[in-house]
């Protein structure tokens, strides 16, 4: 089997057959606060993979490009391949997090219109927060890719909240990342969706169900994970 | 004599029988990391009065709108009163302090064009970085505003810019603020414009010769300010 094209803490990437096409295959593993906190999550995998999956699909029918091609495995899924924008785009419908440290507002105040943040994917920089002249000076994506991006960000978050809010659930942010795709440098939806990149609340009881379970120690990761994709019929 | 309306880091704001007006007293004192730094530094307040009296006569004679009206003592200038914005408006010109840290871009780094760069004035969070986005959301300022205030921070760049570099001095970066002014909220540059809030270079060698001789205490800070107001004829 060959090396991995690239290891990430959530997942690897390798080539396949076709130069066109990579294969993901999601990790048991779960980490926080860049890295500091590390632990194994039996059958997280297998849950990201699947609810990643689904997100792509259900974006995908609403006509935002996606590299997701299909699932080829419980853990492994077929993407194409793009080069990958160093960015981290973060929609926001509520405050919680990085941003209620950053804004002072109280966590779970609703934001409408929802807000667009870029972040640097650099972890030796602890992914710092961008302004649209940092994007431009550091060449990390041109004014176009920057408005397209936000333009599909938005879109994303109007799917996956529509669909979620059928669920009881509400969207409360996310993170995507994009990648230029083939000669034209077409900007397509990239990385993965799943309750690693999203924040997920009971509509009801505000009780969270993502990776804020893990980084909070409030409970089991799989088992909120696993009423994710329960509810939203994975 | 009556208590001061504010009292900052480094002046004092007094009001005046004309309730349009404010008195700003500089004082001998000097504060870097967020308070945690602080130090008494005689004859610094002399300078920082005579430094912000030339800058801001210099950038208003190009037709930039300035609260400041006249120096009227040694430490003390008399200010139109304005309700100030809670935005640090900071325009760069080369990369040090927190841009070399936040893009991991060599010091010295030449921008072009200048980027412009907004801070949340909250003392308590530790003055954060915000994008447009996060300004709306906490209603810090109109988006006419926001356009407005980086029309005139990169106006008054380029007027500095020339002013100094006669004198053989680099502006690396600095930072502004903006008030809104009477009932048509017309914004104008207020607060001050000194070595306390900019960074200068000497144009051959590069030494520093601002605020940054105390924050990284590598000399004597009325040395520096004190050759910034010889060489720029103050």
């Amino acid at each position: 089997m060959r090396a991995p094209l690239y290891e990430g803490k959530a997942k690897r990437l390798f080539e396949t057959e076709d130069p066109n096409v990579l294969r993901v295959e999601y990790k048991d593993e779960a980490t926080a606060f860049n890295g500091e906190k590390h632990d194994v999550m039996e059958g997280k995998a297998k849950l990201n993979n699947e609810l990643s999956a689904l997100f792509f699909r259900e974006i995908e029918e609403s006509g935002i490009p996606v590299h997701f091609q299909e699932k080829i495995s419980e853990t492994e899924q077929l993407v194409t391949k793009t080069e990958i924008i160093p960015l981290e785009v973060v929609v926001r419908n509520r405050v919680t997090g990085s941003l209620e440290k950053r804004t002072g507002l109280e966590e779970g105040t609703i934001i409408n219109p929802a807000i667009v943040e870029f972040y640097y994917k650099d972890d030796a920089l602890g992914d710092p927060l961008l302004n649209e002249d940092h994007i431009r000076l550091l060449g990390a994506a041109t004014t176009e890719e920057l408005v397209e991006m936000k333009r599909l960000a938005l879109l994303v978050n109007n799917v996956l909240t529509s669909h979620l809010e059928a669920a009881g659930l509400l969207l409360i942010d996310f993170k995507l990342e994009f990648g230029r795709l083939g000669n034209d440098g077409e900007v397509i939806v990239a990385d993965e969706i799943s309750p690693d990149t999203c924040r997920f609340w009971d509509a009801q009881t505000h009780e969270k169900l993502d990776k804020d379970v893990y980084r909070l120690g409030t409970g089991k990761l799989q088992d909120a994970y696993e009423q994710v994709r329960a509810r939203i019929g994975g």
